[in-house]
């Protein structure tokens, strides 16, 4: 969690402002409207939720990200309403309320991106909606305050904001990525009601920010499940400035941006499982010896989305057969005698067979922050990691009594 | 929950004996060894798990009933221990325990079936299982006091037995149908594996049987879930002892025997449900309008494993949106714009649009024993049912704290 002492740390790439405000969408008097605005216009590149109700802004998104990609002129975003499974009226509201941002920023009359969060089918106040999008308008600065304001309404269930950076320097130019997300339940590959949003000032083309950004978040956010639901509203977008003058276009300057964006969608991919609803623990599930990336992952999640491995690592029980269970449940390519099982540095499942193992030194590795479960498949060389958190009764507490 | 004093209804198909065991494999003082001989030897049909890390005896069984269907002299159950991911050592010790059981019992000479249920990767604790099957070998009796026996020595975490059974005339014949299941989480290694057994006196083929197996298991055990995971040791057998006189290969006998078996596997279906770890809740998804009955399971099962949807009905919240979500991630073909939702009789979701709704009344409907979800999807005329439970601090609890 990021706290105000640690602001001056924060890097900000040129060419954006931030604000926030309160605009009395959620229940309580927290922040819930915000707005990041692009001067001059950024290019940008996103992936969105591939679950069949998309949310109406995720619609509008994608529609505007097709349209022009090179020219967008900022997002709006409110948490506390979803505005999915709204209907009409809800694609009407969303395209007014990216229509207001963008009129109000007046930066670079370029349209705006817009996300929302929260419940499902209920439309959007319209009204504190507007009002918010003018507190936040006139509040637009490029400070790291504003960026903080920016990370912090977003957030719905989650405990801490989830903010990650990287600056280089490449070509003689110096390159700032900067990055936030929310997301602490639906979360589950190909986004949750995860939202994430990046800010850096490389120059790139749409085609080329695409790329680089597809390539990191299969291998960051796509990569994370907290209970294996896919919300109808995720969306990871990515605007660049091109303020640093460093071009993507030079092979030097796009290894090393690809490295650090990785870097940073995968800090915050460990932020939000370790921040998942009611987890106690962030789990890092490694899985190698499958026959690609796309193998591994399908075997990772299969293991991060059992509720039985989940509880018995809440539970600092060292039950390994439910690890090898969900292994063989993931539909993967996977030969059972080959399979091997590490929790931490214990091997308790070698090339198919249970090995006898410390349940003390087990209580151990279990009694830590971040569990590590190594699984080795033995069908070839591909391997992947994935992050989820532990399954307690405060998951239970929380999604049982969300909406009312 | 069928106790002592309702024994004299369960009517009892002609060619089985039963009885149980307390052998010590469990940690309490419990009933853990059952078994179940046919005389003469029987005809068996099955389904088995999926999951790659099948149990040891589980391979036995399909073993056996690939090379003799029409031959088989009874079952022998343990609970306690899985037998599962264990080996060379576990498949000679599941053969070992077979045909002690097939030898203690003498019934017709013929082989018998193996089945195990409880933690994965422990061996079978042999000097124990052979002390058990003696005790429950001189105690075969066609009774139902040693039928109950047997439907308790199955359980693990269940906190009641599932029995269900059907009796009717055709043909001038009687034929019983008797039935009986264990597991908490079906779908769940450990303690929660689903094994059903079914007796019947009808007379039929390996293939014949098989066939009304299959089709009648389809619609009712594998539309059931209670966490989305498949256990290891997943068995569900159907015995027939032919004794009725009245044969399969007779049209109306099979179209008889086909309906009345399914209503004997939908019955323990919902029991099993209804007894999902932690469960205070039975919950069936009924799911109408979709391009065919396997589209319209896979949208059932993704609104019945979806953690949010099952903690949603625990605490009594109409949160429609949670349903909805689970539709759109089914990854079955559904037109967005003609989904609805009913939750009881409240239609909630109607034609893809918010429908305002009284929560008084969904109050009600979510505080009933019995939660009924329908969502019909507007693609095609498939249906299908499926039962979960909700999900409560108290899986977590028992899950959390299972094998230590």
């Amino acid at each position: 969690m990021t706290k105000p002492e640690n602001l001056s740390q924060i890097p900000l790439p040129s060419g954006f402002r931030w604000a926030a405000a309160a605009a009395a969408i959620k229940k309580k008097d927290r922040l819930d409207l915000a707005m990041a605005a692009a001067e001059p216009a950024a290019v940008a590149a996103a992936t969105f939720t591939r679950n069949l109700f998309c949310a109406a802004p995720v619609s509008c998104c994608r529609d505007l990200i097709q349209r022009t990609p090179g020219k967008i002129g900022g997002i709006v975003v409110n948490s506390g309403c979803a505005n999915a499974a709204t209907g009409p009226i809800g694609l009407d509201n969303a395209q007014k309320m990216a229509e207001t941002a963008a009129k109000t920023a007046a930066s670079a009359s370029a349209p705006f991106l817009v996300c929302s969060t929260g419940t499902i089918g209920v439309q959007l106040p319209m009204d504190r909606i507007e009002t918010g999008i003018a507190a936040a308008g006139s509040a637009l600065d490029s400070s790291p305050e504003r960026f903080l304001d920016f990370a912090n309404a977003i957030l719905t269930t989650d405990t801490r904001n989830k903010i990650a950076w990287a600056r280089f320097s490449v070509a003689s130019r110096e390159v700032t990525i900067l990055g936030c997300a929310k997301g602490a339940g639906m979360i589950c590959p190909d986004m949750a009601t995860l939202l994430a949003f990046v800010f850096t000032d490389v120059h790139a083309t749409p085609q080329q920010l695409q790329e680089c950004f597809s390539a990191a978040a299969d291998r960051s956010l796509n990569c994370l499940t907290v209970d294996g639901d896919t919300s109808t509203n995720d969306s990871a977008i990515l605007l660049a400035s091109g303020c640093s003058g460093a071009d993507l276009a030079r092979p030097e300057v796009r290894s090393m941006f690809q490295e650090k964006l990785l870097e940073v969608l995968q800090d915050l991919a460990r932020q939000l499982a370790r921040d998942g609803e009611g987890a106690t623990k962030l789990v890092e599930v490694r899985v190698s010896g499958a026959a690609d990336f796309q193998q591994a992952r399908k075997i990772g999640l299969g293991i991060a989305n059992s509720n039985l491995v989940k509880t018995a690592i809440y539970g600092r029980d060292a039950n390994w057969g439910r690890i090898v269970c969900a292994i063989g449940n993931s539909e993967a390519s996977v030969n059972p005698d080959h399979v091997s099982v590490r929790l931490g540095p214990l091997l308790l499942f070698d090339q198919g067979r249970p090995l006898e193992f410390s349940e003390e030194e087990a209580l151990q590795v279990l009694s830590g922050e971040t569990v590590r479960i190594d699984a080795s498949v033995g069908s070839g060389s591909g391997c992947a990691t994935v992050w989820t958190c532990d399954l307690t009764e405060k998951y239970i507490e929380i999604n049982g009594s969300y909406r009312t």
